[in-house]
């Protein structure tokens, strides 16, 4: 029984790749764009009366997946790793009372509300629908926290920026108000009502309900709009190099775990390792994809993290399974590839572009000497 | 006769280099835009009849045109190497079925079924002419394959994002909506109809048809806007990523098979030929280029991976071929080029630059001895 | 006395991460906020009597806590380390005519001058306030001396790119002027005038409220927003890019001083010294924080730069304080976190992710052997 | 003779590093920008007559400079290193039809024909001369030639972005006319017509002007946005990768020659000073500044290319010229400055800043000797 809560804990978790937990996601993920769609329709004022009672049923359905799904987090909250020492309800209370637990909760409470006192719903039901799915999509999506985590990374440095920001809109916001409240005082009469300018303007967003008309409101005005596309740059170089270092982080730790199936990699150094997940790359093919083409030409070879493949030889196939490798050939050989390889089950494989293998050859000459026994034996053979 | 067809098909290959494909890629690329063009002055209502029937003669002979590029490419069709093992019927069905094939059919047919039927054209024939043109154009264009691969490379990355992008377009949209119904009930008045204010919004477009009044709804504005801007900071900062990375692989490959026609590098180990590719630039001259010009600073040095050049000595000049280098007196002797060196023959050269040629010659001293053993052969020479 | 003046001193930088300082600059903060809110609301024209009472008094009382800001940043001003061969009267001279003096002055004088003659205040008493408090805020922002060495770093690459922006803003006004001047002669009579126009598209802001009408006008504004674009991207790379090397530098320094700390770290070489500090990231923890949770998967490891720990064993807690270094075991044996791991004291870590860990391990072995060891160590203890 | 025109010309070279140089582009930018300022007033429609013949004499000053300036570059043309096999009228005429003759050529002709044939000009005289002055501001800019080797480097890939760029475009103009022209006949009425849109709504400058009604145009104007967001993303990754490319290329051949100057790099190997060349960086001081003051914290040394500088110690002054280094003891003994140094001539310096001298110290042992050792001395002295 504890196994099962296990199994089904790991189904539900967010960041976990296995094929139920893809599933699963992909069937929430339905389910919350389907509700909110209904729920869009649903708000539209004075909609065919037959279409919103099948849109509110569908919403009703979606709330009892939901509630099911509550259900089945709630019961399975005990078996989390982390939290083993503690007993099972204590762990169903702690997961409640999370936030997870909480958005989990609210995404279900209106329509729970709504079937047991009947179709009488407050007027912002729809409004208030679409931002607990939301909520509750943002606390579901596996990239969410990769976002949050980079914010988190980042915080100080978006401080300084938001600051600058800040000290940016309201000086023009006071600056363009002494220009313009003589000829505009409606719109630039207080600095709070030039402050809506100021944000138009300096995001570049520049609806034109508000336009300085005087020649100094205008050079304020060239002055703010040029900050503002500073201010996007740092934005755009702060995001950027935080988000792709915190992907690489993430790669790295996923890789490390791969490669420890692949037997070539066990017998290498640390600093060889660390080389070797740096360059390898994660890649999934479902069941009969065809990874290798024959007559290609060969750009990367591929390690087996997980599955097996069929080499379709002229004689008779080879099944190459998990830790094996193949596609070294045209590599070493500048040649394009010899044969088919088709994938017999769902595989993860690592792959290896050209120039990082040519590069860790250079580096590792052990690895490389291993992977041309190999191929050697390999030719041999074939 | 198959060579033929195996030459053929390398010219309409939209990823080869050779002289002759380019030349029939930009024949292809004007004849796209001049039936654009010629389209697009068609659809004008109420324009002068003779230009008319002058720009849909133009648009009947690019139609021509582009029948006989379908026929030659159907025609050559099984010569493609990776479907050597097809016979020549089967592997024109494949090509014809491919979207390659469908597409350049498409932008055929109207034309065709124009020329067949009479003139008599369906009112939309300007826009569905324009459609497929452009869809042939992203076909044939050898960058959208690139673009392509760089979109399926990050497409993880790419969905979260828009996921984010989504949960903050519809959480605004509501807020808004909240926020704006009772002041503006037109166009705040449902959650779609204030999507499109958000969606103006959020990518800092603003139109100004659709402007909140309201305090709050003015709030929401201010923080809609800066997140579009983080937003476009975040895929500003994955696809410049995902591009540059691109864009080196597909360039180690081209230079690696390059660097195998310089016999200078034949004996360097793996290690040090990677380290070469990754510093080498491919360039294209033209025949009679000024490549190096006597008194210029040297900043580069070359590598014949093509062509023929000429070096305008003084007594009397030499000839560079295939394999051969030059440039590297001027780096070594921090002097300025001692002639003037001008391509006999179309040629591409592998530029090695001052700062790489440096960092090389230190990492390896071996291939630095080499083309220092050169220079002063050539020194004794001059 | 000098002991307490230098103290003073110290809490009163703004770059300064001790608990003191930063008390004080979040304090400083708020009441710059505080004063900036009343500010504005006291300018909205015709508020509540009572409610402009009560923020003006606000006001007053903020321009007072600066003013007892000013007389203690005059006082201890001599004490500054690098003036110390001044004599005090002299220091403070210095330091009152100093930008950060000046601008401190500035802060207050409106205040001062209104309390001294009574509450009548010149109508722009609001907003020059507001562009007061915003001089101050910027001269103790941290960040803001952050970013100014960045664009004083960058100086000549943006001003290359502002001249860049100033042609190209030129000369699309006087192409639009004359494009347009014929159509309309309001706003593109003279090259000034078509300047707005110019510079809204330029920057991609587009109010609306000038707009090309002409056919030729129209090309010239497409190729201008394309240009804005450009440009965009030119600012955007050129400050990311200056940014994130001027955090490094300033991390690293930051760092550098931290290592020190760690005996671990004193006894390996300068390359080592060098390549460990690159990899660190030090990150504050406030006292009763859980740095690891029991269970957790283990993907860095920490060195205690300040501060104690305790690590929560089942038979009795460990202490670790200054120097020491904890969660090498879950990366070694790729196993969960086996124990909790909370701050007794507010510390500051050095911490190392496991690629960084693995990366360093594999270039310096000495290190590596050093941490291991002290890992069999405790797996014997425990 | 020869000499002073090769002076000459040295000075009126736009990339050249002289104060002469400098002071003379310095006048020569004023020129221009006064030129302009007085054409744009002078195009000013109806103003006073008095300003407007001050405004057109100072044009005509500016004009009879720019004569000068185009007479003193003719005479000193030949000189040209790269050119000195021609004879000197040969070369006049060669710089007299180069691009950057013929520019500056055609910025003095509308003046002197002014002052030759009266006041009386043509009405679009202002905005002729804009252009012109536009013109010849970028054939002199420093940046200007970077800019554009920029973009001649990633031709290719701006050609594949811009090509992207005109599909989405003309796309969205054909979906959006065929969504729109129903309800909107004027502004949507044939393709070209939608392309203002289009061009408008892909830039995301969104002037408002012509927005679509139905709500299949509202989803084809959501995607076109957020192509706009993705096109700029990709722009401004290319470009900002090139700039920094070809800036760190420049940066290395400039400090390349200043290395030579420094005698402690002399003995070094060809990798370790291509290491030391990628970690400088140069730096201007005129005369009289202060380069490291007593007391605050040491983050670099000092290497002196050109001029000299004074170490003021207590006893007496020590005077350091070309070649020799100084910062080094903060550095290594984790101090304060312990002097101030000012200097005496205008001096350009090498910076070697704290995270690089101890990842060189570690890379390369010699060099760290050499610098303790030196420092060791000055301990002994001081």
């Amino acid at each position: 029984m504890t196994s099962s809560r296990q199994r089904l804990h790991l189904i539900l978790d967010p960041e976990v790749a296995l094929p139920g937990a893809q599933r699963f996601r992909f069937a929430q993920l339905m389910l919350i764009l389907i509700g909110i769609g209904c729920t869009l329709v649903d708000s539209i004022p004075g909609i065919d009366h037959q279409l919103q009672m099948a849109v509110e049923m569908a919403i009703a359905l979606v709330g009892l997946a939901f509630a099911f799904e509550y259900a089945l987090r709630l019961w399975c909250a005990p078996d989390l790793p982390r939290l083993t020492w503690l007993n099972p309800a204590a762990a169903r209370w702690h997961w409640a009372l999370s936030p997870a637990g909480i958005v989990d909760l609210l995404a279900i409470l209106p329509v729970t509300g709504a079937l047991t006192w009947g179709m009488i719903l407050p007027p912002d039901f729809a409004a208030v629908m679409v931002l607990l799915f939301m909520l509750k999509l943002s606390a579901h999506t596996p990239g969410a926290r990769l976002i949050g985590r980079v914010i988190y990374n980042e915080r100080r440095t978006l401080l300084v920026v938001m600051i600058m920001f800040g000290i940016v809109l309201i000086a023009a916001a006071t600056l363009a108000h002494i220009a313009e409240r003589a000829d505009q005082p409606e719109i630039f009469g207080s600095i709070p009502k030039a402050l809506w300018w100021a944000i138009v303007t300096l995001t570049t967003t520049g609806y034109g309900d508000v336009v300085p008309q005087t020649a100094f409101g205008r050079i304020i005005a060239g002055f703010v709009m040029i900050s503002g596309i500073g201010v996007l740059a740092l934005l755009a170089g702060i995001l950027a190099t935080g988000f792709s270092e915190e992907v690489k982080r993430r790669d790295f730790v996923r890789i490390w775990e791969l490669v420890a199936r692949v037997p070539l990699f066990s017998g290498i150094g640390a600093q060889a390792i660390a080389d070797v997940v740096a360059r390898l790359k994660a890649r999934y093919f479902p069941p009969g994809a065809m990874v290798v083409r024959r007559g290609a030409p060969g750009d990367s070879m591929f390690f087996i993290a997980a599955g097996e493949v069929e080499v379709r030889l002229q004689p008779e196939s080879v099944i190459l399974s998990e830790g094996m490798f193949f596609g070294e050939m045209a590599l070493l050989d500048r040649r394009p590839r010899s044969a088919d390889i088709v994938t017999l089950t769902s595989c993860t494989m690592l792959v290896l572009a050209m120039p990082d293998f040519f590069q860790l050859a250079g580096q590792h000459p052990a690895l490389a000497k291993a992977i041309e026994a190999e191929a050697a034996r390999r030719r041999g053979d074939g």
